[in-house]
């Protein structure tokens, strides 16, 4: 596993323990809690079969106020029915009391297989361990209890100067591959002593992850279980953020959220390269959307990218296929910033031999312009190699 | 390559020849062609960026009565603007003239790369010495002539007894890779001498499409060049087909297409296995398709496939993703007949060794319910394993 710096977030305390899920006791139980109350925000995933915690998160009335998480890997408790449901009230109950904590006041996650009996009571035993061995330096133990696939650690900082002090803002994430739409797969959890309220939080941390996590595409699957949260202590002191420095702090989240969506996408399962991919000229941003999320999900594009193969026919058969509309006569398309094709037609051999150098690298630019409007879109997208076909074909045997 | 039949229609003529843009003198150019007037009919891709041979398709006044096709393999004439449209309209007026026929009697069609430049003069040199090798006999060396990166020649019969005499259908096809929505990447032409007016040929045309080249998925991609074709020519003699002979012949000509589609998803790029999708308990048949469609093109279903694992987990995951109404406390999924998920929730361990027994062939069923209402749909989709990333990570270079 490659080294990754250890965060920590005034006010926060985290831990990571092995409960019993995962085999050869790689942690897969995870805490954090702020020590006062905060200001809170929860994502959760859009599809439909969504699993237990998620059914049950959506639920808590205290979505605004919630102090913390418990999240366990190796077990993703879907399709498990009501059972499935109970024993996430279990655990929230469990944990809350443990900590001296008011019920629901702690947000509840699962990823993992699914399909498998949930092992509630595992994970029950083990919560007063998790609870006693909390510390201000443990938000990267909880971290790395998160991960399953991931080839490494996900986690990020940043600080931001505001009037009065500075404030602090720390991730954890998961997630590598059934990576978009919709933040498939993945959990994201930012912790920060910055004071706001609730509805600007959840304005900055909402546009933040439509810039970050809704702009990845691994696999183009999404997942039962994808949670992204936020919580804000306010231990930092000072009055509520606000103008300037509410700015700042906006920025500084869309930028960690970007770094850890980043840090997804190249994790993919299987990924080696990944594309920077914007589809300007369209008639609108969501039909801009639409021909970037139709590239990014090819097979026949992301298996080109694994080949260094700047192959824009398989774009543009992409986009021509995604609903939106394109013009013929001017549809364009650069790979790494050289023209392949211009107003619809191939420029030569020798431009894609340039683009074919020029794209023999880990990232790069793929630009495509309809030339119907003023409507764009970007996402970030990984390709589809041999490892990715090992990864999925073998992931439960 | 596989033995394959060779095919015959009364008053059909085919040839097959090399005219210099494939390498190694594999055959590149094809045509058949009616001694008599047909009755015919043509089904485009719905790609907007549709290769050249396609929009100049689209515009002709002769669609019903055509007399054949002409097609080349090896360059798709695509992203070639308006060269290309001139490209085709020198070919067909060519061919046209070299058979004697009036100018636009002849769909003309183009699959293999795109963006490099066209042919043309290769093609039209070639032209009168295709016309000249034209027999009875030659249906299945224009087959063989539109041939890609098909692993063998795709070609089918059928004989249906009708009243006064027997029509004969004969059928050739490509495609391999690219393969969904909408026939991408796929070229098949049906040649009959059955009579029948154009609407009747129509209407049994377009439904056996929809039950055959539509219901299958390689990779979810459509190409700009996909072409179906159906020319009958009347000379088995007897009155137009009606009543239950016509019902015989559109019988027969589902049969024909769904043997084709078939062939085309076993011989798609890198299949191992083939899995019949049944979507049932959906709000609508739309809705049924839409999941059905989610599943098919899910990278993570098809290498669980390719695998051997009956991971209906992912199956639920794309379900849930798809759009389409489910729920979750009713929703169930089966391998090969073998229950893994009832009313939502994971049978056990034993059901799942069982089903995944059961999988362990070139293809099985999969029956999803979605629990809400008596919509339904079925596709044929494949596998994803390391051969399909081979073939298409180098196809170009």
């Amino acid at each position: 596993m490659p080294a990754a710096r250890g965060i920590s977030v005034p006010g926060f305390r985290g831990s990571g323990i092995w409960c019993g899920i995962k085999s050869r006791r790689r942690a897969d139980l995870a805490l954090v809690v702020s020590d006062v109350p905060c200001a809170s925000d929860v994502v959760f995933t859009r599809n439909l079969l969504a699993a237990a915690p998620v059914r049950w998160g959506k639920t808590l009335p205290s979505r605004g106020a919630l102090r913390g998480v418990i999240a366990n890997s190796g077990n993703a408790n879907a399709c498990t029915g009501e059972g499935g449901l109970a024993a996430v009230a279990r655990i929230s109950a469990e944990a809350c009391r443990s900590l001296g904590l008011p019920d629901r006041s702690l947000l509840v996650s699962s990823t993992g297989v699914i399909g498998v009996p949930f092992p509630t009571d595992r994970i029950v035993r083990a919560i007063p361990r998790l609870c006693r061995v909390l510390s201000a330096d443990g938000l990267s133990r909880a971290g790395d209890a998160i991960l399953t696939t991931d080839a490494g650690p996900k986690r990020g900082a940043r600080r931001v100067r505001v009037r009065g002090g500075t404030v602090t803002l720390g991730a954890i994430a998961k997630g590598a591959g059934m990576i978009a739409p919709s933040m498939a797969t993945m959990l994201a959890y930012v912790f920060t002593d910055a004071a706001l309220p609730v509805p600007d939080l959840r304005k900055a941390f909402r546009k933040a992850v439509d810039l970050s996590f809704h702009r990845i595409v691994v696999d183009g699957d999404m997942s039962t279980n994808d949670t992204a949260a936020i919580f804000a202590n306010g231990v930092c002191g000072g009055p509520p953020l606000a103008g300037k420095d509410l700015a700042a702090f906006a920025a500084a989240l869309e930028s960690l959220l970007c770094e850890m969506a980043l840090r997804i996408v190249r994790d993919g399962e299987g990924t080696t390269r990944v594309v920077r991919l914007r589809v300007t000229g369209a008639r609108s941003d969501r039909q801009a959307e639409a021909a970037a999320r139709a590239v990014a999900t090819s097979p026949l594009v992301k298996t080109a990218v694994f080949g260094a193969d700047p192959n824009w026919g398989r774009v543009v058969a992409a986009v021509g296929r995604s609903g939106a509309d394109v013009d013929p006569a001017k549809v364009e398309v650069s790979y790494a910033g050289e023209k392949v094709l211009r107003r619809g037609m191939a420029i030569d051999r020798k431009a894609e031999k340039r683009a074919a150098r020029k794209i023999r690298k880990d990232s790069y630019d793929v630009d495509v312009d309809l030339g119907v409007g003023a409507g764009s879109y970007f996402l970030v997208f990984s390709d589809l190699g041999h490892r990715y076909v090992e990864i999925n074909a073998g992931y439960r045997t």
